[in-house]
């Protein structure tokens, strides 16, 4: 059973400056622990609801967790609930290790990195996660001021799409700059006042920068063109990750 | 000064049932009602934090209220407070008419039209509305058992979208069956085992539909064709909003 300092811990994991100092997240349902398993995500431990035991012999998904050898135990709905963050918690909750998901190692990045820049909402931060997890871009850079990736409501609005970036790092804007350059990438920059994307100027190694909706993209980034999606509205702006969406398509889909 | 019985009068419709029975709302924040104020939405009555009046001489956005002709009156920060519904109040609160938005008239829709079918999240169908703003799409048909689209958080999701939509019906199955074949628009339904769109097939008169991402589009709905937005990636699905963005940039942009 948990004791009353584990559950303080795994609570503590809340915060932002506990989870950079852990390296480790709490994850919350059936379907974002599934994927995790899938993408052998390191689980340290997964705690079910001792209910769920009584109620499904023989369920699949606790076999899932017996035949890949992770710890797992029964744990009754009262912790399970303090832990859980969530508004209706499905009783299914791990702990995993995310210091796999950080890559300091530059050259080990992918010619298709989404870089983003002060993007402080998290709900959009996890949409863009899972657009690229889609458009299958497992590379991406954030500026030191962004939100964290790791924040729950990020989490869960990629749905799991976190368990497929294979390179992650938050940098500094010289960093970026320098990983840019030494990398040859044409970069695209998200931008109102850019020109209409052109499919014949897409090649296969290609940076996407796109910013806050409230402060744009810092002109301390190095880039070579503005590009932006028509308008046929009166609408001042889109929400940063419909931008996402549409470049990445057309970047993916049409190049 | 407010009353009591007017403060919880707005509050009130923060309720989906008071809402449709008054076919009012309270608009929160200076940017919102900026914008419903150049959309020429009927506004009732705004109210302004008297500390406003106090620090902002010839502030021209009060300036603008005046020249509109708009009912306004200072009123103090505590009672602001209790009608807001936002986090951070900027103490700009507008009570606006939105009965003029539905439209049972359904000759008067445009020929390109979205139609959502239960989505339920009201922040993914803001940021729909958004990007049909955006788009220049400004007949909306919702399916029955869709949230309603003047929750407070799709309005906040919107950042003013709403005032863009000309045409707006909540429709059963059928009146939408209808709507679809009266107008002899080609219908795309958005779908994960869909065809790749092809611009070839676009033609002026059509209508996009979309589902829930639990739920998907109701099979008592008719379509011409399932598009698909092709992945390259493992992720299982994409936001609908993201989905909604992409889809529509093809069909406008692209037409």
């Amino acid at each position: 059973m948990l004791s009353q300092n584990k559950i303080k811990y795994l609570r503590s994991l809340e915060l932002k400056k506990n989870r950079i100092k852990e390296n480790k997240i709490v994850l919350d349902g059936k379907r974002l622990i599934d994927e995790s398993i899938n993408q052998n995500v390191e689980i340290e431990h997964i705690w079910i609801n001792n209910l769920l035991e009584l109620k499904e012999h023989n369920n699949p998904f606790i076999n899932k967790i017996k035949n890949n050898g992770i710890h797992f135990s029964y744990e009754n709905e009262k912790n399970l609930n303090k832990i859980s963050n969530t508004k209706n918690s499905q009783g299914i909750i791990a702990l995993i290790s995310i210091d796999k998901f950080y890559n300091e190692n530059l050259e080990k990045f992918d010619d298709k990195v989404i870089i983003l820049d002060q993007i402080s909402d998290p709900g959009n931060l996890g949409t863009i996660v899972r657009t690229c997890a889609w458009f299958g871009v497992k590379s991406i850079i954030l500026s030191k001021n962004s939100a964290d990736i790791f924040n729950y409501k990020c989490v869960r609005a990629s749905v799991g799409g976190h368990f497929f970036i294979k390179n992650l790092a938050y940098l500094s804007y010289k960093d970026i700059n320098n990983f840019i350059s030494s990398n040859n990438l044409i970069t695209f920059r998200s931008d109102l006042e850019g020109e209409k994307i052109d499919n014949k100027n897409i090649h296969n190694n290609w940076a996407l920068i796109l910013g806050s909706e409230a402060h744009g993209v810092s002109n301390k980034l190095n880039f070579d063109k503005k590009i932006t999606i028509p308008k046929k509205g009166q609408m001042e702006s889109l929400n940063v990750s419909i931008s996402a969406g549409i470049l990445l398509n057309e970047l993916i889909n049409k190049s």
